[in-house]
């Protein structure tokens, strides 16, 4: 064979490096043979799927032969209704990721830049440069996003900028005052992407903002969201974005026809309507974030004060070493070395027991 | 609002015009109020998921709120055994759409062409829109592929040539002989896409070829398949390619890290080890087919010969009237207008009885 099959790809893919996902859990079991493994690495929601959902799966069983509703009518309609917006600015995504891509395929091209922060999710600069598009990170501000330099980080070329608030892998988050100044100060033509994924899990921290109430001020906002962190259906993958009909309507024609299946359709729109299972989610994840911090401060170690269902706990050097020997301990845990943050893991908050069994692995790791 | 968010768009996105899907069941009855439909309209498997596969299914449930695994283990494991194929060589997608996708995401970008026929599958020419390449269009030689016209189109700026044999919507297939004699003729940097979907239901019209069997011959092949069709699963939405690793390679950099879910990697293993599954979908089509090709001569119309699980049948003048009578009868098929096949309409096939009331409602309509 004389040709090159990567050389030949697009410049910016050439230059792609995947996301690395969190370890599955059969993936340890192969590799090191260990059991009874507990995996606090990706964000899940520890609880596992309620009765409601469980419900939907099982109607929709006789449908799987017959191909999903593409404009996915009830789960737009059943969003409309609980986030009052309309529907017209709905987009559903395979998982926000989908959506984030759309965004980036739609907007960003050779030439025009994406502003996003040290320490912000993986997917922005894997979108950004997936199409060729050219990043701009502009440094965190204590591990957060800095909005006065983000703004400040706009050119005549910007056309996306991404924010996470919360932000992964961080759990940092910013409040009504910074937006509202940062959102006067972009440009209509520039579209900020307020990625709100742990949105739930806010509590009372910092005045935090909800994104959906700036919509009608801001044109060239769009919000997104996803049913894989709260409402506990990572495995069935579906997100969404709130934004302008005409910024929706230009991301509905990148998207794949099918893009959400049926079984993720009908999850998703019966668990918009458990509000038990997501005060639940809330509390379990309110208890686990108090239980993990009373251990960081038992061990002696550092960490940033999270709004998400995870946290960052930092270690003096490496944590590679660390991260490999809680493995052989059966607990998976996310290293963020590929976030510049190479003395620190991630931890998502588990259940009571789960969290219990990480604190003593690593006590004993350490 | 002083901005034009559709302006702002990459200027392929800005042309693009989205996929139009057979009309949803739930969608006619809410429109028409219509009860007992039967829906011939997405080329769906009539008999519905089998045994094994739900039993997947209710095997998965207790992992919804977990990520799937995003390599695809355990399904890449069961293709390379079934398919005697290097898993090294899979790529998989949220069914074959996605696939199609990252091909043309991968290699394609404005000043580049991909060649596809006249009468060719939709989301060709939609995913070469998007990424702003040029399409160079081949006329159709008896409704089907001309492979002598495809390879006399490619020019340096070629990448990718989109091939489905059978093709979709005209049921068109083509053999070994010219297809051998078209690989010969392709330059090794121009990638050749041969669209499988409905590869499981050719029988033994004129000496149909494998796609699998020339992979090793020619590095610039790409083989894509569906779970969609034959083996029942479109709700649920699994496809994957078979190239050579560097291809995969470059694909699999591009695919969103859990395009695939949880439930659709555990129906798709399953069934992939249903063979009787995929056998009586077979006959069930035959059958069906006989019955349609038998109805439509006792109406005295013409129809294309299809070696997939449709048929395309043609009328005196526009069909669109006889599409939107046959909804009125409860009886949802294809129009493809769209194709530029004003006069004719795409039948899928039912099991028999929805096949005698497509056919009855017909002959009331007519």
């Amino acid at each position: 064979m004389s040709c090159d099959y990567i050389a030949l790809a697009t410049p910016g893919v050439q230059q792609l490096t995947p996301y690395v996902p969190g370890k599955p859990v059969e993936e340890l079991g192969r590799e090191l043979g260990v059991r009874d493994i507990v995996k606090l690495a990706s964000n899940e929601n520890p609880m596992g799927p309620g009765a409601r959902v469980l419900a939907a799966l099982d109607a929709v069983k006789p449908e799987l032969s017959r191909y999903p509703d593409g404009n996915g009518f009830m789960l737009k309609q059943a969003l409309a209704a609980k986030l009052n917006v309309q529907e017209s600015g709905l987009t559903l995504g395979n998982g926000s990721n989908d959506v984030l891509e759309l965004i980036a395929r739609a907007y960003l091209q050779p030439g025009t830049e994406a502003v996003f922060s040290q320490y912000a999710f993986a997917v922005y600069p894997i979108v950004t440069q997936a199409v060729g598009a050219t990043a701009i990170v502009t440094p965190a501000k204590n591990w957060g996003h800095d909005l006065e330099a983000m703004a400040a980080a706009i050119t005549q070329n910007t056309r996306v900028i991404f924010i996470a608030n919360p932000n992964n892998p961080t759990g940092t988050w910013f409040g009504v005052e910074p937006w509202e100044k940062f959102m006067g100060s972009v440009p209509e033509d520039v579209l900020v992407v307020l990625d709100e994924a742990y949105i739930e899990y806010v509590g009372t921290q910092g005045g935090v903002l909800n994104g959906l109430n700036y919509l009608q001020q801001f044109p060239n906002l769009i919000v997104t969201r996803t049913f894989s962190k709260a409402y506990g259906l990572a495995g069935l993958r579906v997100g969404y974005s709130v934004s302008h009909p005409q910024v929706a309507n230009v991301l509905n024609r990148v998207r794949q026809p099918f893009n959400v299946d049926s079984f993720a359709l009908a999850a998703a729109t019966a668990v918009l309507s458990d509000t038990e299972y997501l005060q639940k989610s809330r509390l379990v994840n309110e208890q686990g974030m108090a239980q993990l911090i009373e251990g960081f401060a038992t061990l002696g170690l550092d960490y940033i004060p999270s709004a998400g269902n995870f946290i960052v706990v930092h270690f003096q050097g490496d944590a590679g070493p660390i991260y490999r020997n809680l493995l052989r301990e059966g607990v998976i845990v996310r290293p963020i070395a590929n976030y510049g943050m190479p003395e620190s893991l991630r931890v998502s908050i588990g259940l009571e027991p789960e969290n219990q069994r990480f604190l003593q692995a690593l006590e004993r790791v350490l």
